[in-house]
């Protein structure tokens, strides 16, 4: 073993924010090895430190794998090159050693000089503009004939979180996924968190699930949407139809949100709803013929607030303004997180999971759900700042309309 | 087939509250035959209607087995004889063909008089005192030599809901389990039957588990105790400890229920709060020497509210007030069940499945809880009174006291 | 009230399939009326009912909706006219008082004659061919101007199931959805109903989720795609990336499939997988030119298995050959249906209620995943003949390829 | 801050077991602060490091608390001195300041030696016996009037897992808890540690919970004991009930284990098992005359298989061999994890928790449910050992036993 090696550095609060034993760690569980050259460790909380490693493997690719992943946790190569970079020869295909994205701030070494990449988010590749000297993450299926993208490990720097720093607001709920812990205060917490990013103009982003609807929680979202706490909301057609259902008939699914009792079987109201919407060609029009008086949707329209809908397969309808085309949906939604601060998810999994893949790692993000399994799976595909409460989607909402009186 | 045949009477809301159908299911699921001998439909929702079946089986077992399941449904054999009893002949033993319970209303017949069976619950026996014309329902382990426990099927009647009538206040709830219903409207619901309870002096049962005081909501408990609205609380160890090591300690397993930070490593605190309390051996006393101040153990303790501790194979200490032995503690949770008219089970699986086996169906009973499975392991055993709640605990309680004010 | 009444007919094994009593009991619920205007009771089992029912509401629209239930349970109008139409004016708009289906066999009156509804599945509305005297079902979005679509409730006639009858062979399993029932036992009637389909030539087709992948439960699947158990497969992009992830690769997510050990860092070696196809154009060419050697999709073209992938919101890629526009892909879907007589849904939420809402509720359909809340979910949208199964995907498909062997 | 200081030393793996980055963490996490005093970084993976920190802290409480948690990552107090101890004033009370302990190895310093502390687990406290030189954990409840129970944090050292070198074997199960994981690699994992546990005579207790026997899986843990895999067998009432109802009747809760049919309404077999046994006054005695002639309660009395039953506060019954008395019980449970190297828990909370609780650390743990909340909890609960399976516990035990074939 051995044969192949590669140095690179790490530095910052690489102790306490356990980057250099989890780079460690994850050398001798790829199979490689490794001897640390240098470390300099800062003597108390304050201090950054830093540390120069030799890794060695019995292998390129191994090496390759075992580099790549240490660049998540912030390693930079110690001779430090330009990033690489091939150029796109089929519209929609990536160089085969492509660098692949994390949602970390990263950036990318043109010309000796660092430059931080735009609209990163996870699972991404790099484009790279030698004339305008910027680099931003694009989809594989975004790139075109003779963009350059960003290849193999040199010249990128990753920046993972500085533990210490970061989690304050958060740190209450970020450990680990549990509903036997005060929400009350969880909520009060994520309502000063909303408040604090208004205060300086910042987006809140929404991510909603049908259950807001269907438990009468939309008039706490409407109520938010008035107040000025919401900056744009992403959902699926049934959000968007249970919504106008309510608004039409008072019903979500035929079940009347007053009494709670079913007065129109099953989905016939939900049909109607659509109907009437597809009739007048969409829902703005609706909103016009004043034909939709109240509701998320309403709302929405009233205050411009963009509220994206991005079909699925399951879907009734669809209402018009339901994007039908996946990647269409895609282009929009991402769009429409540029600049969002906070995003809040509230019993929604597919456009959730959807969301969390394409906002940056710094966006602080509240997922919302009765159901444990939604929120560890959400919690673990790499947001740090993801913050997971385990409750009901409807007095949650109610009690943060509450705590943002 | 058809060797074996028994007839039986059915009388009431047996078309619209399905016991007809369900009773001619049951015996063909089960392999017998049946024919109608009589049948008289009400034809309005307002009369009642008449069955007369005769069940027929190719085996005396198989007609024994269908006829104990058609009792249960209200089926009361045409040639009515008194309840035939066996003699206990060893104490804890039951005789062979016993008659086992159900939780519905039951009478017996002793010298052709129909009597109540008092005190009954799901599975157990009916024990008969012929001096004084009475019938009480016992478990297996109190039956004492020389009582007369009822066997086989002649003379008992058992009184299965009318639908129609009882549902009315729970319909809401009723129907199936699950998370995306209007939860506010529920819970004013439950307040509502909750005042109705005690504006005749009704008694109400809490049965709550841990997860109640981890989550602060502990604080909502002592609020409704101390409005008169809990008449008996049933729990285990846990509760108890971490209700007290919050009082003594402002912390539930080591966490700060103001900050929810971890301010004590584990289970330190909750060691601590046991301890002191073993170390003035009871909580009454550290109630009188003013260490215990506030909670829901000081409330009840305060207030004279019967607390059923019972303890389980994982507790720490326990606390001095547990019951370690558990068929101690079944019979005085049997006592304190005499007369209860709702039951509000919050967060707990054990210690609710428990009591849900000790109470008649009659009871209103409310189970709340953020996992659906437990929800539907209560709501599944038998009560048709239950109503099952899938939310958040904390908020839950919370929003209680809110509807209640 | 009683201003408003409609008398309709009930017959066949309408008591012991509680249809009456259903029937009544909705009628109630809504706050409607009726008195029985002649009723005759098999009075054995093989007998069959007959019940004329007088329905009375206080208003038009009430009973509009109690109708709409009545048929739902098989109530025919007494005076039963030809079916309604009216033309649609615009596409993908229907007329506002459409008669919105269920997916039990329904069958319509044109010109005296009943006549079946082709293509029936939930929620879509009834279009008649007055000329060729045919009706077929036909969601919203599909409804052409000038098309005659059924509205009201006169002339159509549903056919519930006969309880008895039909449930034999599901009757294990479709009683409540638990993880604690003898799943073998389960797997094995499964495998019987399978053997008994293809026996005469009978379509199976599965749904997979990802998870299939994942746990290394692809061979199986595999395997029962070379023995002919397998004549359609729905799935999204994340299944087909998965499975060529891991004929690739040996990965699934990066975790070696036969060791467990992650041995690529998250997405790459996926994202790579799907780079492979696109840049070849589709998986029928990687197959060709020998990229792609094994694996469910790999089968599914050797065996010319149809295999619709659609798209979703949250796809990486996506792979080629997934359709992204969701009306597109319900309309490859809806074709791939017709014939089907059995369904196998497998560790998928997504596609196994798109799926669901296409199906016929005579389609025997399976549904296997190990969290209880998708079963139910599945198990309650209407399809009577859903059968549940809470067990692990992996297996179960292990043990249901040994079943069939 | 600061005016309370103490000076402790880490030494081993600390920084690629994360000891000392996490040691860091606690101390700033606390409020505290630290100056590293001489730090020594072992320069590859097999070299151990040596850390000398000086832990500062605003008050001699807050102190106390964070060098309590230190030592629980193997902090030793610089300045060694004895462990102190107090003596017990009264029978089942621990002085004040009681040292609480983890369940992993600790040894305890008397008269300037290191002493190892027998009978280690979680949440007890350590009693010395000074003439025997001698140190034994105890639970609260049974410390007697004149023992010396260690208080404060002199003299103990908490030997943490050096992770690299320990979780070898479990490294596939121990990530993550998920059911998307291959789990046909993984049991067979679990085989071969239980054939090399049995290779040397090592000891495996097996926690069943009554799932086991409802899912006709009670054949194949009887099939493990009848293969020697089964040293002993904790449960409760309702696992030895349900084997019984099973060996006798064929059913479980009155579901025919064979067909899958209910052939017993309800509990009455279960009752009528329960009360056979309780007739001749034991289950040996019913294996004696007869009566049981399978099942695993029947194995575990003919291969003198350890069986302990502790009882609930929901148990019917119960059977003679239960213990009711949880003092009693716990005790019981006490000397059979005595020598305990694998602990296998299947389809078990209760009983499992209650396990977990009493095992030291270094047991090899396997968590089995179908409920990843189960696992979760059980996994929580600072074994570091215990390796969680979210599957199907018939379908796990079916192909452990294949695996072992």
């Amino acid at each position: 073993m051995g044969t192949f090696n590669e140095v690179v550095e790490f530095s910052g609060h690489i102790i306490d924010s356990w980057t250099l034993p989890r780079a460690w760690d994850m050398i001798m569980d790829q199979g490689g090895n490794f001897v640390v050259e240098e470390i300099r460790i800062g003597v108390s909380k304050t201090e950054t430190s830093y540390a120069r490693i030799r890794v060695e493997a019995a292998s390129a690719e191994l090496l390759d794998r075992i580099i790549s992943e240490l660049q998540q946790l912030g390693a930079v190569l110690f001779n430090a090159e330009d990033a690489h970079t091939e150029v796109v020869e089929q519209d929609g295909v990536v160089p085969f050693k492509f660098y692949s994205t994390t949602n970390l701030p990263t950036q990318v070494r043109l010309n000796g000089q660092w430059v931080e990449v735009q609209g990163i988010e996870m699972d991404v590749v790099i484009v790279i503009d030698r004339v305008k000297k910027c680099a931003h993450g694009k989809p594989m299926s975004e790139v075109c004939v003779g963009e350059h993208v960003v290849v193999d490990h040199q010249g990128i720097r990753v920046q993972p979180f500085a533990r210490g720093r970061e989690r304050e607001a958060f740190a209450f709920m970020q450990s680990d996924v549990s509903s036997e812990k005060v929400k009350v205060l969880a909520i009060h917490q994520i309502a000063q968190c909303m408040k604090e990013t208004r205060a300086h103009n910042g987006k809140i982003l929404f991510v909603l699930g049908p259950a807001v609807i269907h438990t009468g929680a939309g008039r706490y979202v409407a109520e938010l949407m008035r107040r000025g706490y919401v900056q744009a909301i992403f959902g699926g057609n049934a959000i968007a139809a249970h919504d106008i259902e309510s608004a039409l008939f008072g019903t979500s699914l035929g079940i009347d949100l007053c009494t709670g009792e079913q007065v129109e079987g099953g989905h016939r109201n939900h049909l109607r709803a659509i109907n009437s919407i597809r009739a007048v060609g969409s829902v703005e029009k609706a909103v016009e013929l004043g034909i939709l008086r109240e509701g998320v949707t309403y709302e929405a329209i009233k205050r411009n607030i963009p509220m994206v809908l991005a079909g699925s397969i399951r879907d009734d309808g669809p209402l018009p303004n339901v994007i039908t085309d996946m990647q269409v949906a895609q282009r929009r939604m991402r769009q429409e997180v540029q600049g969002v601060e906070m995003a809040i998810m509230v019993a929604s999994m597919l456009h959730a999971i959807a969301t969390g893949n394409l906002l940056p790692a710094k966006v602080h993000t509240v997922v919302v759900d009765i159901n444990p399994a939604v929120v560890t799976k959400l919690a673990d595909r790499g947001s740090f700042q993801a913050a997971g409460l385990v409750t009901d989607a409807e007095l949650f909402l109610r009690e943060l309309v509450e705590a943002l009186s």
